[in-house]
């Protein structure tokens, strides 16, 4: 749907709180009457809004994956070394996932089963295509690198995003291990896995 | 608790029918009416054997890593060479994570912020413990292969956790990979990671 910028905003803004509380409480766990008292509108005004509770979540998750586009993919479009691309990529990616404001995120990552039907199959396919390109990626520094490969780009995608992803579960800014030193050793650790060196 | 065998049996059977409860519809969505309803007692006898919801979860995630230790760690126990008890260890975890039937561990690795207070220390403290060896396994092939260490024991220990625990989000074993292929490639991928070469 096309909306004009204002109501954008405060729809975001509305994502924003509601994936809060799908955070704290899943989503299974949120009522919608919840995520209205937080968002300061009625019951009746959220569904307004946002239609129902189940496309509350995907528009989350679109949202979601609308910030993955434009801070992540976007950023690196026109980088045409494929190693170099790849690397920015990684470095947004855990970007992404550790920047705990983005609860968006989170919620793509965590409520993966609350979605059913075709709204599941939308966010899926936006997900899937996110994939595919990473796997033509790894496959082009593969090749660009000479050394016949190691493993398939689909298993080292995914061994990537394992990485990637399971940081929302255990590591925190705020912790020991400095984000720039994280991203340095998950990066050459990657193209060493890769590739066989860094 | 000590329970005497046939008892603990019957909790054994309550924490595998609940996990699937709590896995379709998340610890939050589930009710102990659900679950009552799916083990055959009444909400009141549920109650009575397993005290609380939390403490059901609890059960569930502590019975899970008793999974763990005996399915996984207990088998590489007696392996001398450090580099063949992380190869084992990780076929052993990957195993645990790909065969849905064992749903306690699912449990374990998505309700990760479901529990609360004490109990939720006693499974933070077992987890830490199976990272805490698997950091001490993973520094100990790092000096056993004679390279200057090129990650953090720690960095590399859960970015392994991350490939093999994200595996529960995406692999299934009626898929195109192989878990023999799978359990091969991240191996030489990790291996390769840590250390430079397969």
């Amino acid at each position: 749907m096309a909306h004009p910028p204002e109501t954008k905003n405060r729809l975001h803004k509305i994502y924003a709180i509601a994936a809060r509380i799908f955070y704290e409480k899943g989503y299974d766990g949120a009522s919608m009457q919840d995520i209205a008292k937080a968002v300061g509108l009625t019951k009746a005004g959220l569904y307004h809004h946002v239609g129902s509770k189940d496309r509350l979540l995907f528009e989350i998750m679109d949202y979601g994956m609308d910030i993955l586009d434009e801070t992540v993919v976007e950023k690196v479009k026109d980088v045409r070394d494929p190693r170099e691309k790849l690397r920015r990529l990684i470095a947004g990616h855990i970007d992404l996932v550790v920047r705990a404001r983005d609860l968006e995120i989170t919620v793509i990552l965590h409520e993966n089963r609350s979605l059913r039907g075709a709204l599941r199959k939308k966010i899926n396919a936006r997900k899937r295509q996110y994939i595919h390109n990473l796997c033509e990626l790894i496959g082009q520094v593969q090749l660009q690198s000479g050394v016949p490969p190691l493993v398939a780009p689909v298993s080292a995608a995914f061994a990537l995003l394992g990485m990637l992803n399971w940081l929302y579960q255990w590591y925190r800014v705020e912790g020991e291990i400095k984000q720039e030193d994280l991203t340095r050793d998950y990066t050459n650790f990657f193209f060493r896995g890769l590739l066989g060196s860094a």
